[in-house]
């Protein structure tokens, strides 16, 4: 929780409170989780979003589920139906298996109240880890701001700000460090279709006052070879061992300019977005949602009010991946809570450290 | 004219129809322009576009402006606000010298005419050089097709179809010809944001009974990686004289992708898109169009009928550059209606075939 009014989820009494973000920037909107199936919803339907949110709101959907009773065929149950939410992002599985790891060894008597206090650690520690990112990404950009006159151009890819976390976000927790350390930045924002995340993203800029401007995700390549970049900084939502990178589709091709204009392209994301199972990127698992989400937008109608438009008549196929694999080639540093690595260095910070 | 509603623009008396592409995909509409300032809105906002399309239309932009007198002070203000209207596609500029190397001799008194009878020749000679592209572009699908028991998979790029031309389009030139062929393809469309020119395409294949799937532009890479796409062709809207290539933004991301993963990328495109004055692409003026384009979305309401909804409030900053420059290292051939040629051998192949 940032404020009163500005957090992705929080407990009330034993059931969750979560800001909606499939209405975001558009309509402010909270709802209730109450039960595994509205857990379960949420994340299925992007309510939550955000690998490291995805994460917590799976923990304390299980916690949401053993309400009803802990046996092991409730655990079993809640962390296979969570699990099967949504593929790609591992740190819904890392979440689910760190619930297990606590609970499966305790009295089923116990399982109920340990659920919301391993929930509620997890949420704690992605805030704390978020906040450790922010600083060691403002360093790289109190780097890149040495000998400059203007603000740091960040460009970001999606929305990796406090809205797909429990706090601070990871892409951006560098930027609000920054900004809160007196250093000017600006942020380009790419629009991300096709869910348009890059309006989350602008939202909550604005709503911290940060300087940024949004951009169509065609004109990347154009602003970098324009010279209008310092850095990129992206999220993840699942690191490879070797330094690969599945991130909301479109990373790839920003990443692809980023090295063709000599453009410092870095990924901010918490250790538990690693998957040292996973040797490299070619075998994460890449979602393919509804065509459904190319074919309407939402935004403001004519009277003020949400609306929708229909871009593609129902006949007309569409393909939606929705992440794609950015080579650790590609990739300049890896931004985690321990600090920041080369992406073929991951396992050693990761061994060094624990 | 490619039917009798299938056409871009046409001569109806002394005026013009144009089919309003602002409207498509979502409302067939016609539009008469019957004078000077009727071709430069349409030119403006986009009701006609594509760069083939644009020097067809500024053609016969002069002619309507010589209904009210041929003097030199006339031809001069026509060029020249027609000249204005759009700085990106060289075609617009081409058209126009050559209207005025016509006219500019003659007696006042015989320009009339011969306005009209000149535009008429460009826009016959622009069918004809895109039919010609279609049948050297037709022998690269046929190569790609080669041993393959599915579909040669042919990604394009915004709308550079027959609705960007006089007739035939360009890029997709080759593909109509290999479907009248009867040389089974599919095209991967770009949505092409900010102006959604993909829908165009999509218009077009779904029309012409040619196999197609749309993709949000993000998943050009992706969709490369997987080896999903044989070939990119795409348009141009100027060609310098070292082979790079201006085009809609979103391009040069494209050709980044092509280049990593293997995939040939052609650009298509009549003569008359070369600019030899030019000597490398970052020397050509690229449009910055207005943040409104970013801001709404057009498309089908939920009554049926055409709607817009606002994604972007007024007060977020947003950049819309309307086309980037894709260098001559990243293009495998440049498909003109003289041949296919190396982007480095533009020069030779207009020079030996003169």
């Amino acid at each position: 929780m940032i404020s009163d009014r500005l957090f992705t989820i929080r407990e009330e009494g034993d059931s969750l409170l979560i800001l909606d973000q499939t209405q975001l920037p558009h309509l402010y909107t909270t709802r209730h989780l109450n039960a595994l199936a509205d857990a379960v919803h949420a994340i299925r339907v992007m309510q939550v979003r955000g690998a490291p949110l995805i994460g917590v709101t799976a923990a304390y959907g299980v916690a949401l589920a053993l309400k009803e009773g802990a046996s092991n065929k409730a655990l079993d149950n809640a962390v296979q139906t969570l699990a099967a939410t949504r593929p790609t992002a591992v740190n819904l599985l890392w979440a689910l298996a760190r619930m297990e790891a606590v609970l499966r060894p305790l009295p089923v008597a116990q399982r109920r109240a340990a659920a919301w206090e391993a929930a509620r650690a997890i949420a704690q520690e992605d805030v704390a880890a978020n906040k450790r990112i922010g600083e060691h990404g403002l360093a790289l950009l109190q780097k890149a701001a040495a000998g400059k006159n203007e603000a740091v151009r960040v460009m970001t890819h999606c929305n990796a700000g406090w809205l797909a976390t429990a706090g601070w976000g990871t892409a951006l927790a560098p930027v609000y460090a920054a900004h809160a350390a007196g250093l000017p930045v600006h942020v380009w924002v790419s629009e991300t279709r096709p869910r348009n995340q890059g309006l989350l993203t602008a939202w909550e800029l604005r709503v911290a006052g940060v300087p940024h401007t949004v951009f169509a995700d065609n004109a990347a390549g154009l602003l970098m070879q324009r010279g209008e970049v310092d850095l990129v900084i992206v999220g993840a939502d699942r690191i490879a061992a070797n330094g690969d990178v599945a991130n909301k589709i479109g990373t790839c091709l920003k990443a692809l300019a980023a090295r063709e204009h000599g453009v410092p392209f870095y990924v901010a994301a918490p250790q538990s977005t690693i998957d040292f199972a996973c040797a490299d990127g070619l075998r994460i698992p890449i979602e393919e949602r509804a065509a459904d989400e190319l074919r309407h937008v939402a935004g403001i109608g004519h009277g003020g009010h949400p609306a929708s438009v229909t871009l593609l008549p129902a006949e007309t196929p569409a393909a939606n991946p929705a992440f794609d694999v950015t080579p650790a080639s590609l990739i300049t540093g890896i931004i985690t809570e321990r600090g920041v690595c080369a992406p073929n260095q991951l396992q050693a910070t990761s061994e060094e450290r624990t």
